[in-house]
């Protein structure tokens, strides 16, 4: 058989536990044969007035360039005059869906064991406008922004996602009994395309009702998409259901295709360089990464022993009440394969 | 031992399940011989130019007079011109902070067995108010308001309320990394409240990381304070923890020391008026409103009795998987007093 052609991929290691996880997604690529090439940046330490951010253009011309990457914990430095690293990217490459798939992990026991849903956030706008201002001492506003042009193309998104994925249903969350002009045009748009994917049931769902179903009975749910503060507090409750951010993927997706898969987990500088950390989120995302290149293979080999290493039980980080080094998890992992 | 003096209490018994409901309260109230008298006020058929909502100005002006309410299920009626049931009453009465008391109930099982926790929101402002509009196209804004008068005024109330009942913390909820000024305000409102109560701990907790602790491991929590929006979703997904809006209470505090108590469930249409409806949200909504009437023994007694119906599991309604009736469930109530 003819060896694919290598896909040039850009590696942002991170801060803190960062580079350890990255780590272990290079040597399960490698012992998986996955046929990429990693470009790695690391954040500068100083501000690049490009980016306006301790992010360097080179790594963000990396990301435009390869159009596909994947991305660990990156704590954005205190201080003044520049931006949120995280809020960069996002604003920088344009990634204006935020995929979060959601599922309970066989073996792993939490409350839940029925969780399988997609979280589809809208990741440019909304509550996330940057505009504020003082009207007077003692009051303040902030601007909410919501566009046809981006309710469209994330709900877009989220019935082709849908669609590709075999799901059967999308349910659009809000608070247009409240704010009907900005959730309102929110909820507008989701029909519109809805109405182009009749095999898809459409439904809408107020956000706090969906909150309490959420933690009542999560099965109700199938694929989610909503403004971006909606989905900022819904894909951590949802990670919450199946064990937290170590363990749940994230990717985000960009106009022309760009996709930018993280962990959206803290950087947890506290165990940073002892080999305690759990990589399994960046691995995660690495495998939505690899479906995103359509390495379906791939992705379904290295899912599988990730999955049936934690199910397995022998090999399992401090913070899932294991013993296990990343390196031992790593390796189990590998032997999986 | 002489008769105590007799309270004048407003009832809005609301629509649908809303009568059926009410008239559980007045029995068992009867019943505990409970030193209060109900005034009722039913919605109008017809918009009240007065308060411009289906709301009868005779209503308002009866909870302002007698400064204390109790409220059923009220469904706004569809049609343009009018504003919501709920929201008039909040406005017209300046009802500013939404207390709900959430705790799991004994001997009825959810996913959480240790869930202890008050959700205390700002009930006037925020995300609520109202003020949106269309730039050009769209392209539409919603402005979210703080002030702080608001923030101070239901910061006072969450730690005075948590001193007075004994708790030990109060969490503020916010997303002032994104919204640095708005919810910046609000927090620096709360650290200026806290600074006068050394024996509350205080902290601040971000609220996707919050709905993710609360899914997790809600006995982190104690006294949650928010802003509105976040009051919503948060108050719901509590509710959800332990069963559900149909068995969790809420009391509105207003200005001069209004209080509205009342259950924030729907009005249940399809089952109004057979006798099935389960009264628990507006039974233990009057024992908050007792306990802000400092009648005390009254509502420990009332509140073990519900407690200890739904205990025992020989009395429950349908949406609990029972076959008690309305009635039955109240009776058995009354016998427990
Ligand atoms: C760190 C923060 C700015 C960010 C957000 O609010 O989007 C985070 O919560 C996330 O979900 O990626
Ligand atoms: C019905 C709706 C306007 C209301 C709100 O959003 O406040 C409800 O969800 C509540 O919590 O009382």
């Amino acid at each position: 058989s003819s060896s694919p052609a290598t896909i040039t991929t850009t590696l942002f290691p991170g801060d803190g536990i960062g580079p350890e996880i990255a780590e272990s997604v290079k040597q399960i690529f490698k012992a998986s044969e996955v046929p990429i090439e990693w470009e790695e940046h690391y954040v500068g330490d100083q501000i690049d007035p490009r980016t306006q951010s301790f992010l360097t253009w080179e790594s963000l011309e990396s990301v435009r360039r390869n159009r596909v990457g994947l991305k660990g914990p990156m704590a954005t430095p205190i201080g003044k005059g520049h931006r949120s690293l995280n809020l960069t990217l996002r604003k920088e490459l344009n990634l204006y869906a935020n995929v979060r798939p959601c599922y309970s992990l066989p073996g792993y026991k939490t409350r839940y064991d029925d969780v399988n849903l997609i979280t589809i956030r809208e990741n440019t706008e909304g509550e996330y406008s940057g505009l504020e201002h003082q009207v007077v001492r003692g009051v303040v506003e902030s601007l909410k922004i919501i566009t046809r042009h981006a309710s469209l193309r994330v709900a877009e998104y989220a019935f082709h996602y849908a669609k590709a994925h075999g799901r059967e249903r999308v349910s659009a969350i809000h608070k247009a009994n409240i704010m009907q002009k900005t959730d309102g045009l929110f909820l507008k748009s989701c029909r519109e395309v809805a109405e182009k994917y009749p095999e898809i049931v459409y439904e809408e769902v107020v956000i706090d009702n969906c909150c309490m179903m959420l933690v009542k009975n999560p099965a109700l749910f199938d694929v989610l998409v909503m403004p971006n503060l909606y989905g900022d507090i819904i894909s951590d409750l949802c990670a919450g259901l199946v064990g937290g951010l170590g363990l749940t993927p994230s990717c985000n997706i960009g106009e022309g295709g760009i996709a930018l898969a993280e962990a959206v987990h803290g950087s947890a500088p506290d165990i940073a360089g002892k080999n305690l950390a759990n990589p399994t989120a960046l691995l995660l995302s690495s495998v939505t990464m690899l479906r995103h290149l359509e390495l379906h293979e791939k992705a379904d080999q290295i899912q599988n022993a990730i999955l049936k290493t934690i199910a397995e039980g022998k090999y399992r980080t401090a913070d899932l009440g294991g013993s296990a080094s990343t390196t031992d998890f790593t390796k189990a992992i590998c032997d999986h394969l």
